[in-house]
């Protein structure tokens, strides 16, 4: 018999004080105004409905830029403007069909395939990653059309973590495979749900390789395909596709700011991407990071917070097939010398939201975790050193400690990139919960700040 | 200036240890069993396709009994029993009408309801709650349909406590207003979600009062009503239903265990329940339940865990207007003097798992806090005293310690007790996820124990 002394955990709190009843107090205002008297879930409504799909360079994103400059100045925050970015302008034809043995599948042409130039037709052959590639052998790819079929781990408990595990074959499928002599490519989409609807999203070509159409099958039909492939190998694939790469194009991040009152030259940057893909509504990716972050200025601004510093709510563009929004902004804060307290981004769901994650020092993600107690009440739990996001990303080089919102994660890839990322699959509490933990967040970084040189003391004033 | 020294969140956690790599490995398994190969998802699409709704009383009920036995006999565990349990027979008539100046609105009996006797036609006069009725006087309620319109209050996080919060008007609508000599009762359904089905949900009259129907209105109509009256304070509202209740029948609880390998007379009981209302499926309430209780049991058989104590899987029938099952399974386990460890119940939906409450002594709450970081890796935050379970409830007095499953619970009353309330709206990773971490906690439970003497040792073999 082994005797384990287990000690209970033990949890050394705030002792109760003026400032942390104030903290809470400011807390609670922030999720009374996105329950009660939100704005998010209609401004969601709006985005998806009035404007729709908004992928880089077409009439929709612009149409989603005015959309946002219209709604930022209605709030009458101190400052709106437009940031010029130049896009990528890839362009969906108007022929998508692949399928097998004369049967259509459900497809989605992935973003920047090249036109399949009329139709292909080839054999097969099903491979789960690059080095079965390797394995199988030119004599055997050569002309044919690969079928990656990896499918996302259901082990694993964090789904974006899963789709991690597999995106490759969508960015760099059509690469590797046209190494090997390959034609074309069918790509398994990136989800868990077994549905009819393909999943796009954006892959590239390496230099130097001959560029090979790309195409995404749903769940569906890659089960299908792959169970028809055991039975019959010889099955004759076809694709006939004409998307294009188009002239670059000028497009702008959104951004709107309320000035601070102490430091107003120190900025919090926050934002989600207002391009999408363009299928669907990006309802979720990411017109739920959008409205997030919209609501967070305007309910800090409905309550009548004084920020300490410069907030700065920004709608990047191009996340999805460039990221040359949030590449443009952090050149431009470099140019001007501006200095960024922290950047925090939503582009993970409208769904329930879980916590955060910051990238930053080992203090920083303490200095987070220190709020634990007050966020707690609002069933935020996950407090961890981890990802912050795609557009606030190239701020990294400038020493910016960056914190992604964490929505919960079970349901965000059934929708992404796919034709059911529409306003009807987001729930209206989530979504609010969620611009009130953005704002929430928002809100202490402003008081307190995330120093790398934290040392467990903070100043209050 | 105030200088506030903050101490950061101190964990002290396990040191790692044999026991706890066991306790990890274990729980891994558990997970991997329910998220890759799990029957959790196929058997809720039956028990909701193939039985459907089942109230107590009715023949779907019976299927149901006969549907739970089946399946449990096929998983081939120690025993699989009927326990007799008397239920009541309320039946929805064919006739369910109801509306306003002529106009039908979207409307369920509540269980339990009278027969309105023919069409009740008869002005309408709201109030938000019992008080108001008092305020308002005999004078202003006598001969009149009263609409209780009171909302779910949106600031609660928690929609549970906010369904709490006025699901007496539903319970006790009826018997309040015919004090006041009202003829009829329209309640706003208990919802956040605002559609149009209307949530049924039982009620029951005081001894003494005349006995009047009453009906919930959806969320649409309840706000179209009261808008109407606003403008249109003599509008008629009418009811025309003709439920009735019958006398009582003869069900079962279905009961399933795998007998403890050292103590096999002290038991662990976990369930969910086997009836639901008549309308949907009871998908989530309490389908989701069901199928989370019988695949805990499954998979700690498939993964070869040998329990210490007995594992009983109970599904209980009669949770949704009597609790017979609750209480006779109760009163059968005292009268054969039966120990019982701890009792789990799963009856608040498949979403995903959140973590678990209990009802039982400060110790006990310990004990299940001392579990949180084995726990974490699956998502699972949430370990507070609280709320055990409706079904388990009478256990109390046997001071058993109740644990519930927390599911996220924001959806949750969009589809409480309503037509959405069916498989289709319920995800599948979150089901498994949710019966997975049923799974662990009853692990957890049956190699520590929950000893109300716990004292912070545990004794491992």
């Amino acid at each position: 018999m082994i005797r384990v002394v287990l000690l209970l955990s033990l949890f050394i709190v705030f002792s109760p004080s003026f400032s942390q009843n104030e903290d809470s107090l400011e807390i609670r205002k922030i999720f009374d105004e996105a329950l009660v008297e939100g704005h998010a879930y209609e401004n969601l409504r709006s985005l998806c409905k009035d404007v729709g799909a908004r992928l880089s360079g077409s009439p929709e994103a612009e149409k989603a830029v005015e959309w946002a400059k219209e709604l930022l100045e209605g709030y009458q925050f101190d400052k709106v403007w437009l940031m010029p970015v130049s896009v990528p302008h890839w362009v969906r034809g108007d022929i998508e069909e692949a399928g097998v043995n004369g049967k259509a599948m459900s497809i989605k042409t992935l973003g920047g395939s090249v036109s399949s130039n009329g139709k292909i037709e080839a054999e097969i052959i099903e491979v789960q990653d690059f080095e079965e590639l390797e394995k199988i052998g030119q004599e055997n790819i050569e002309g044919k059309i690969v079928f990656f079929n990896r499918p996302m781990e259901k082990r694993l408990i964090s789904t974006g973590e899963a789709y991690g595990g597999c995106v490759k074959q969508r960015w760099g499928g059509a690469s590797n495979a046209s190494k090997y002599g390959a034609v074309g490519v069918f790509v398994r989409s990136m989800s868990h749900h077994k549905d009819k609807h393909a999943h796009t999203g954006s892959m590239g070509y390496e230099e130097g390789v001959d560029k090979i159409p790309a195409v995404a099958l749903s769940i569906q039909d890659a089960e299908m395909l792959s169970a028809l492939l055991k039975e019959k190998p010889n099955s004759l694939g076809y694709i006939h596709v004409n998307s294009e790469t188009l002239p670059d194009k000028q497009s702008y991040n959104v951004i709107a700011e309320i000035r601070g009152s102490q430091e107003p030259d120190k900025i919090i940057t926050f934002g989600g991407h207002l391009d999408s893909w363009d299928v669907g509504e990006g309802a979720h990716d990411d017109g739920a990071g959008v409205v997030h972050s919209i609501e967070a200025l305007r309910i800090l601004k409905e309550i009548g917070y004084k920020p300490r510093y410069t907030l700065r709510c920004v709608l990047f563009m191009n996340e999805e097939n460039g990221n040359n929004g949030g590449k443009t902004y952090a050149a431009v804060a470099k140019e001007k010398g501006e200095v960024h307290i922290a950047a925090l981004e939503s582009d993970a769901g409208g769904f329930v939201p879980r916590g955060f994650t910051i990238d930053g020092t080992e203090e920083q993600v303490m200095q987070m975790q220190s709020w634990q107690a007050l966020l707690k009440p609002y069933r935020l739990h996950l407090f961890e050193k981890g990802w912050g996001g795609v557009d606030i990303g190239p701020l990294k080089e400038q020493n910016v400690p960056l914190i992604g919102l964490r929505p919960d994660d079970q349901r965000y890839f059934d929708h992404h990139h796919s034709d059911t990322d529409v306003f009807e699959n987001v729930h209206k509490r989530e979504l609010e919960l969620g611009a009130a933990s953005f704002a929430a967040m928002i809100y202490l970084v402003d008081k307190y700040g995330l120093d790398s040189s934290f040392n467990g003391e903070i100043i209050l004033d």
